[in-house]
C-alpha cells in the first residue's frame, strides 16, 4: 500500500485543505497584539453569512461540547424546564448536560435514523406552557440526520417563548441555516466538521432575545461565560488565550468559503448527498435514513447480509481509508460515511469505487461499478 | 525591514519549533482511530516527568483558564474555606474564578513582583484551621516571580489538610518540578509557553489525595469534569474531540525535550534568565523583582527614566520584535521580556543587542554592546 496516503470519510474530524494547513504554519503572534486584533475583526464579516446571522460569532478555544455546555449554563436557569429532542447521540448529549444542572427536563425521543415531526412539537408545547428552552440537534451526527430546524425555529417562536438552542456542529458551513430568519436563540458550531478546520475552536451565536435571558442568569460559570466573551469580541479580543494557530486557519477557510460561494458548498454537499445514497441504492445496500431526513454531510448504511465493521476493517486496513461505524444501539449495525468540507464529488466517486472492491473481499457480491455509476449519473446531471 | 522576519519575546504564546510546525501539518485523522490511541498512549509517558508525577496528566482542549476552573469546580465544594495568595494578576484570576462558585475566599496578597513568604503562610495555615484548599501561582507572568512552590508544599502539608492547588501555566517545562515529592495536588499548564507549542491545550495532573476529594464533590461540571478525562485516558481517549493537531505537535514537542533532556532544558531556561538580568543590570535599567524571586521563564524590567511603552513600540516597529508591557496597576510601568521555550542563549543576545539600540533611538543613553557583554559573559562562564 501506498505509504502516506489515506483517506478520511468520518463525520469529522474532517480533511484539512492544504492552504489552510500553510495559514496555520505562520509564526506564532502574540494573543494580544494588534495582529491578532486585526485578525479577529476580519473573520467576523466571513462567519456571519454562514451563521446566517447578523450577531458576532462568538469563538471559544475547546470541543464543540464546551459551546453545548455554555449554551446550558448561560441560557437556562437553575429549576427551568426545558424540552430536549432526541434524535441520536448529541441529542442525548445535551440531555446529560441539563441533567448536570438541575434542570427540568422533558425529553423528546425519536426512533434512531429519523427526523423530528415539527407537529409533535407544536403539540408538546400547546400542551407544555412554560417550557423555558428547547434544544435540538440540526445534522445528527450518530445517524445521518438533517432535522427540521427552519419549522421547528417557526413552530417553537409561534407556540411558546422558549429559547431555541441548537446543535449544529457537524452541518454548520456545509447546509443553509439562518439563524436570524428561522428564530434560532443560540446557533453552536465546531471547527472540525463542514469548517475545513482541525478540532480546537467553537462558536456561538447568540440571539438579542438570548442575551436578555443570559444577562439575567447568575448561574455560576467563568471560561464558559458567554457574555465575556461578546465583551471581549466587540474589541476584537478574547477573554482568555485563544487557539491562534487555528484562528490562522480559520481566517483561510473563510477565503475558500467566499472563493467558492457559500451556496455552491450547500449545493456540493447536497450533492455529495445524493451521490452517495444513489450508489448504495443501486448497488442494493438499505440506507438508515429517509431522503427527506438524510443529512447533506453525513450518511450512515445500515446493510442487511454483511457485518458493516468488517468491511470497515477492509477499508482501514487494505486502502486506508476511514469511515465510522455505528454509536450506542447501533453499533456494528451500520457504517457512515462523512462528506463534509474538503472533501468533493469527485472524492465521492473514489469512496464508492473503494467500497465496491471491498464489497467484493468480503464476499458480498456486488456487481463491481454499479455503484459508481450511479454517483456519476447524479453528477452528470448536476442533482443537488 | 526584512518581510516576514519577527521575534516573539512576551511570555506566551512563544515561538514554535520547526518540526513541531510540520508534525502540526500532518493528515487529520480520526479522534476515535487507532491513531489517535497510540498517540495518546505514547505522549504519557514523556509528560509525566515534566511534571515530576507518576499520575497520568490530563489533555483538555481550551485555554489555560479552562483547567484552573477545573480545578476549583472539582476539587472545592461550595462553602469550602480557600486560601488564595495572590501575587499578581494570575493568582488573581483564581480568586475570581473561586468568587463566582460561592467559596469563602481568604486571599493572602504580596506586592507585586515580590515571591510569596512561605513563613507567612505558616503562621496563617496555623490560625486559620479548617482551609481546604490552598491555591498558588507558580511563574506569575505578570510579574516574573517565581514562588517558591517546593516548600510551600511541605508547609501546607504540615500544617493544614488543605489540597495545594498550581498554576504552573507560564513555567512547566521550563524550570524543576516535583508534583508527587513536592506535595502538589493539582498542577495545571497550558500548551503555548514553555511546552514551545500554539495555545490550545490544557494540562492537568491530580494527585490521589485530590482525586478522593473531587469523587465526593457533586458540584455541576461537564466540559471541565476531571474524572471523564481520567476515565477515558485509561482507555488512551478523550472524553471530547481533542485538538489533534495540537496532540500531533505534542508529541514531537515531547521528543524534542527527550533530545535536549528535561535537565539541561531548565539549565537553558536559568541561563536565559540570567544573561537577560545581567544585561539590564549592566545597562543601569532596574529589574523589578529581586534575584531570589526571579523566574527563568520571564523576566520583568522597570525602567526609572524612560516610558517602557515607547521602547516596545520601537522595538515593534523598527525590529518586528514583540516583548510585553505591564498588567494592571503596572501598565507602563513595566515590561516584560519571555524567555521561554523555543528561545535560546543566542536568541537572548540577539534581543539585549536589539534593545540596546532601541534604547539609544529613543534617547536613552546606555553604552552600547555593554549589556550584551554582560549577558556573553555569563553564556561564557556556563552560569545557570
Amino acid at each position: 500500500m501506498l505509504p502516506d496516503h489515506q483517506f478520511l470519510r468520518i463525520p469529522g474530524p474532517s480533511p484539512i485543505p492544504p492552504s489552510v494547513q500553510r495559514a496555520m504554519n505562520q509564526p506564532m503572534i502574540g494573543h494580544r497584539d494588534q495582529e491578532t486584533k486585526h485578525l479577529l475583526h476580519s473573520i467576523q464579516p466571513a462567519l456571519k453569512p454562514i451563521f446566517g446571522t447578523k450577531q458576532n460569532v462568538l469563538i471559544m478555544s475547546g470541543s464543540g461540547t464546551a459551546s453545548l455546555e455554555s449554551a446550558v449554563v448561560n441560557a437556562v436557569h437553575p429549576g427551568d424546564k426545558v424540552l430536549v429532542i432526541v434524535t441520536g447521540a448529541f441529542g442525548d448529549r445535551f440531555v446529560q448536560i441539563c441533567a448536570e444542572y438541575q434542570i427540568a427536563i422533558n425529553r423528546h425521543d425519536v426512533e434512531w435514523g429519523e427526523a423530528v415531526e415539527p407537529g409533535a412539537i407544536k403539540d408538546y408545547l400547546k400542551n407544555h406552557p412554560g417550557i423555558k428552552a428547547v434544544f435540538a440537534t440540526f445534522c445528527e451526527t450518530s445517524t445521518g440526520v438533517l432535522n427540521p430546524i427552519q419549522e421547528l425555529g417557526q413552530i417553537i417562536r409561534q407556540h411558546s417563548d422558549a429559547l431555541f438552542i441548537v446543535d449544529g456542529v457537524s452541518c454548520v458551513g456545509g447546509v443553509e441555516v439562518k439563524m436570524d430568519a428561522w428564530a434560532i436563540d443560540i446557533l453552536i458550531s465546531g471547527s472540525q466538521k463542514a469548517l475545513m478546520l482541525p478540532p480546537g475552536l467553537t462558536f456561538a451565536a447568540v440571539s438579542e432575545r438570548a442575551w436578555k435571558v443570559i444577562e439575567k442568569n447568575d448561574r455560576p460559570s467563568f471560561y464558559l461565560d458567554l457574555t465575556k466573551y461578546r465583551d471581549q469580541l466587540e474589541n476584537d479580543t478574547t477573554p482568555f488565550t485563544p487557539a491562534v494557530s487555528l484562528l490562522f486557519g480559520l481566517k483561510q477557510m473563510l477565503e475558500l468559503i467566499e472563493q467558492e460561494g457559500l451556496e455552491e458548498a450547500f449545493a456540493r454537499h447536497r450533492q455529495m448527498m445524493n451521490m452517495t445514497r444513489s450508489a448504495f441504492r443501486s448497488l442494493g445496500i438499505p440506507l438508515l435514513t429517509s431522503d427527506k431526513a438524510a443529512s447533506p454531510t453525513t450518511t450512515a448504511i445500515r446493510p442487511d447480509d454483511f457485518d458493516p465493521d468488517i468491511l470497515r476493517n477492509v477499508l482501514k486496513k487494505e486502502f486506508n481509508l476511514t469511515v465510522a461505524g455505528g454509536q450506542k444501539h447501533l453499533k456494528s449495525k451500520i457504517f457512515r460515511i462523512g462528506h463534509m468540507g474538503y472533501c468533493s464529488p469527485a472524492d465521492i466517486l473514489q469512496t464508492i469505487s473503494i467500497i465496491e472492491v471491498a464489497l467484493r473481499k468480503i464476499g458480498k457480491q456486488v456487481e463491481l461499478g454499479s455503484g459508481t455509476r450511479a454517483a456519476q449519473e447524479i453528477l452528470l446531471s448536476g442533482g443537488s
